[in-house]
């Protein structure tokens, strides 16, 4: 049994940008936990097949982060499952989430529910999420501690998505966590990037890089365990 | 430590309401398992206080249910906080909370979260927080999926509240729970009804009927154990 608890590095890929079998080898020999699947847009079951087909021969934990219903597949570890606190939009909280559970048979015991905070409004996944970016470390704070004794989500994710975020804001929504597990990602492009946000999330995520020139030797440097 | 877990059946005060000290005694000594104060309109720091403290010298479990921050106080056994699920405004399903979260110090070891369908169109409640009640069984069933196995609810509750619901629907939401314990209430002004609706729920919640001339001796005749 994988716990993805202890995972302090996961390396977000996303099946709508291409990447080549060499690729994916260096990342999975990088020392990252464990391989995310995930997007925001153009997310097919062709292109998420395509991944998942890159990376059946590895033993790496692999995680499927759908963002729709359709690159939905049995073959992954784990399924982690976003759900928007700061949005108006119920649909991207629970109303998403109420259609997949009505259509689909889950397997519940790989389903791992994340509260996302979204907190860069240039962000496609605050765009399409219409998401209230522009908020206090406080609410942020309030969120996240609903999240955590409310909702009891496994994870809080703190999602910069595309920028560098405000380590004041991870550190107040650390302090009022309980029994979540704190995620972050967004701009984790250096070792003192790495270093700077583990201080206060447990896991810290990367994605981005891996797609820049000369970004997969980065990546090794943001591994921090 | 109370286990309101085991509760069977739960009488629902108003504080909105005028009852009267000896009617308060009769319903604590029917036999029901707690008293819950709980209103949709109109509910103020002063009705509450009122009605909690025509009831501080018994010494059965008391719940408050808040629909806002106003009547919150300390002198109780649990707080129940309703969110609901069906329903597009975000706010009744977690903007209050993180409104709540944000100015309050909780006492978490209190709080017990209730995922509420809301199912009569008439009822305040529904009204309120513009519920969606023009819903299939398979859609309710899917809520309350969601709920136990995505949100981790302690409760959910079945609202049918000035009216009484239909023992189908009920049904389909208890086959569909896994860990939620299931709260109904709506109607139940009968032993016939109370029987019905306990065949289905965990606990069924009785209120208006404590209001109806002759209402209180009827209480009884709900309690099935």
């Amino acid at each position: 049994m994988i716990d993805w608890r202890k995972w302090r590095h996961v390396t977000k890929l996303d099946p709508d940008k291409p990447i080549t079998p060499k690729d994916v080898a260096a990342i999975v020999d990088s020392g990252t936990d464990a391989i995310m699947l995930s997007g925001t847009q153009n997310i097919t079951r062709e292109n998420v097949a395509s991944l998942a087909d890159m990376l059946k021969d590895y033993d790496i934990p692999k995680v499927l982060e759908p963002s729709n219903t359709d690159g939905l597949r049995e073959d992954v570890d784990f399924l982690f499952v976003p759900s928007v606190l700061n949005t108006d939009v119920a649909f991207w909280f629970m109303g998403a989430h109420r259609i997949w559970v009505q259509n689909f048979r889950i397997d519940w015991e790989k389903v791992v529910p994340e509260a996302y905070i979204v907190l860069n409004p240039k962000s496609a996944v605050a765009r399409v999420t219409k998401a209230k970016t522009d908020i206090l470390p406080k609410e942020a704070a309030a969120y996240a501690e609903c999240a955590d004794r409310f909702f009891h989500f496994p994870i809080v994710y703190v999602e910069y998505s595309g920028t560098y975020g405000d380590p004041e804001v991870v550190k107040a929504i650390r302090e009022r966590l309980h029994g979540s597990i704190l995620y972050y990602g967004g701009g984790i492009n250096s070792r003192e990037r790495a270093l700077e946000m583990s201080r206060y999330a447990s896991t810290i995520v990367v994605g981005n890089l891996v797609y820049e020139p000369g970004g997969i030797e980065k990546l090794k440097e943001t591994i921090v365990k």
